[in-house]
C-alpha cells in the first residue's frame, strides 16, 4: 500500500458515482481493505460483522441487478427521494457486503429485571448498529487509503433486499447485508461533499442553543435542499454561484456557526413522517 | 499534527482504560478530532449528529460522575455484564460526546403506501445508527491519529443516563448521547485486542458456511470467553498460555478460518434473552 496520510484518507473518502472502466482490483487490496474492517471496534468485541467480498464478474453482475431492482423499488414506492440510478454500478471493480449478525446483541448488557428492560433492550441495538456502522466506516476508509473510490449503499438490509441477496450469496436469512460497498476507480475528480462548518457542529462544555437546527430548518432540507446538499460537490454552500436562490432565508443557518439566532430550543416534534412531501423531487428536476 | 499514516491509525485505535494523570489536550487537537467526525458520510448527508466537547474541569467531573452511575447501574441491573470499573476516567483530560438527532430520518426514503412501510421504515433507523457509527469511529481514529488514546462508551444512550446528560449538558432530551468517548494520553503500552483471523471474517464470492459461527459459539462467547476476548491484550488468541484450558474445544473456531468445519448452517434462534446465566460473571472472577 502506498503510505497514506490519515489526515488525507479522511478527506477523500466520500461517495462517488463514476467508476473507470475496464479495471479490477487484485485481491492483496481487498483483503488490507477487509482487514481495515476487521478491525472497527464493536460492543463487548463481539466482532458482530462478516464481510463478503465479490470480484467474480459473473456474481459481481447479479449482486448489481440486485440493486439496480432496489433502486427501481426506491423510485417506485418512496416518497420524493433523489435516488440516484444505480447505473454507475456497471464499471463497478468489486463489492464488499458487510453481514450484520443478529445474535452477538446478548452480549451486550442485558437488564436483571423486567423493571431495567427499558434501559437495556433497546441500547443493544444502538451498540450493535453503531459497531456495524464503524466497520463500514473503516472499509471506505480502508478504499480511500488504497487510491480507491466507493460509494455507501445502506438500502441492502430492506427485507425484499436483504432476501434476495441472502439467496444469491448463501447467508442465513436472519442476518443482513447492513452495508454494501461498491468499490472502482474514480473516473472523476474526486471532489468534497457539503458539511456544516466546524463551529456549527462542535459545541464547547455544553450544548449551545444558537448552534441548533430548528424543526423549520429540517423542514427545508428534506423539501428543498436535500439534492444540492447530497449530490453537489463543494465542501462549503458558500461555494454555489446560485446560494442566495437555493437558500433564502436559510443561508446564515447552513454556512455559519450560528444556525440558530434566538437561542431557543424546541419541544420534541413528530418527523416519523415526511412533513412536506414531493418537493424535493419538484426542485430536483429544476437543478 | 504529526503526519500519521493511515493504517498505523487503523490498528492503533483501541479502547484503552488507563490515562497518564495531569494532562490537558489543547484546543486546536480537539478541533481536529471533531473536525474528523465532521467528515463522517451519513444518508442523504444529513449530518444527524453534534459533538459536545468537554474540556472545562468542574464540567468534566460532573459528566464523569454521570458515567460513574452509569457503571454502577450496570453492576446492579445488567445481567452478568463484565463491566469495567469507569474509575479510570479520573485522568481523562477530555470527553467528546457525539449527540444524535433523530430528526433527519425523515429525509431517508419514506414509504408511500402502508404496503411499503415494512420496507423503508426500519431502515431509516439502521442508516441513522449506522451513519452515527460512522462519526463515532471517524473521532477515535482522529483521537489515535493524535496519539492519543480513547474509550468508547456506548451506554451514555440509556434513558436514565441520558436524562441526566441530556440535563447537565443542556441538549434537548429527545436527542441522545450515542457516544461518550473520554480521551487522555496512554499511560501504558497500547496493545492490540483480539481479532477474528482475516481469513474467518473474508467470505470471497458468496457467504463461506464453514467460515459460520454457530448459535453454540456464540452461547460459550456469552457465557465463558467474553471477560478475556473484551480485556486481555492479544490480536490472536494463540498468544494466550492459558488457551488449552480457557477455549477448550473452541480452539479452532476462535483461531482459524474454519470455525463450523461441518458447514451447515442453522435456523433463527432466540438470542433476544442471555442464553446462559452468570456463568460470564463468575468465570472472570476466577480469571
Amino acid at each position: 500500500m502506498s503510505e497514506a496520510l490519515f489526515q488525507d484518507v479522511i478527506r477523500k473518502r466520500r461517495s462517488v458515482r463514476k467508476f473507470e472502466p475496464g479495471r479490477s482490483v487484485e485481491r492483496d487490496v481487498l483483503k488490507r481493505i477487509v482487514d481495515c474492517g476487521r478491525w472497527a471496534p464493536s460492543g463487548a468485541n463481539v466482532q458482530c460483522f462478516d464481510f463478503i467480498v465479490i470480484d467474480e464478474p459473473g456474481l459481481r453482475e447479479r449482486v448489481m441487478d440486485v440493486f439496480l431492482g432496489q433502486a427501481q423499488r426506491l423510485v417506485d414506492h418512496a416518497r420524493g427521494f433523489p435516488a440516484v440510478k444505480k447505473t454507475y454500478l456497471a464499471n463497478t471493480a468489486a463489492i464488499i457486503i458487510v453481514v450484520g449478525d443478529p445474535r452477538w446483541k446478548v452480549c451486550f448488557p442485558q437488564p436483571t429485571s423486567k423493571g431495567w428492560e427499558a434501559e437495556y433492550l433497546d441500547n443493544n441495538e444502538v451498540i450493535f448498529l453503531n459497531s456495524i456502522g464503524a466497520a463500514i466506516q473503516n472499509i471506505q476508509l480502508g478504499v480511500a487509503a488504497e487510491g480507491l473510490t466507493s460509494a455507501w449503499l445502506s438500502g441492502g438490509g430492506e427485507p425484499v433486499t436483504n432476501k434476495e441477496l441472502s439467496e444469491l450469496l448463501g447467508y442465513p436469512q436472519w442476518m443482513r447485508a447492513y452495508g454494501t460497498i461498491p468499490i472502482g476507480y474514480p473516473a472523476a475528480t474526486q471532489n468534497r461533499r457539503y458539511r456544516r462548518p466546524l463551529v456549527q457542529a462542535l459545541h464547547w462544555n455544553g450544548y449551545q442553543p444558537t448552534q441548533y437546527r430548528s424543526h423549520a430548518q429540517v423542514d427545508f432540507y428534506e423539501s428543498t435542499l436535500r439534492p444540492f446538499a447530497m449530490y453537489r460537490d463543494e465542501e462549503s454552500m458558500e461555494s454555489w454561484d446560485d446560494r442566495a436562490e437555493k437558500l433564502g432565508e436559510w443561508e446564515a443557518a447552513f454556512t455559519t456557526g450560528t444556525s440558530n439566532p434566538p437561542g431557543e430550543l424546541e419541544p420534541e416534534a413528530d418527523f416519523s413522517k415526511p412533513r412536506t412531501t414531493g418537493q424535493a423531487t419538484k426542485r430536483r428536476l429544476k437543478d
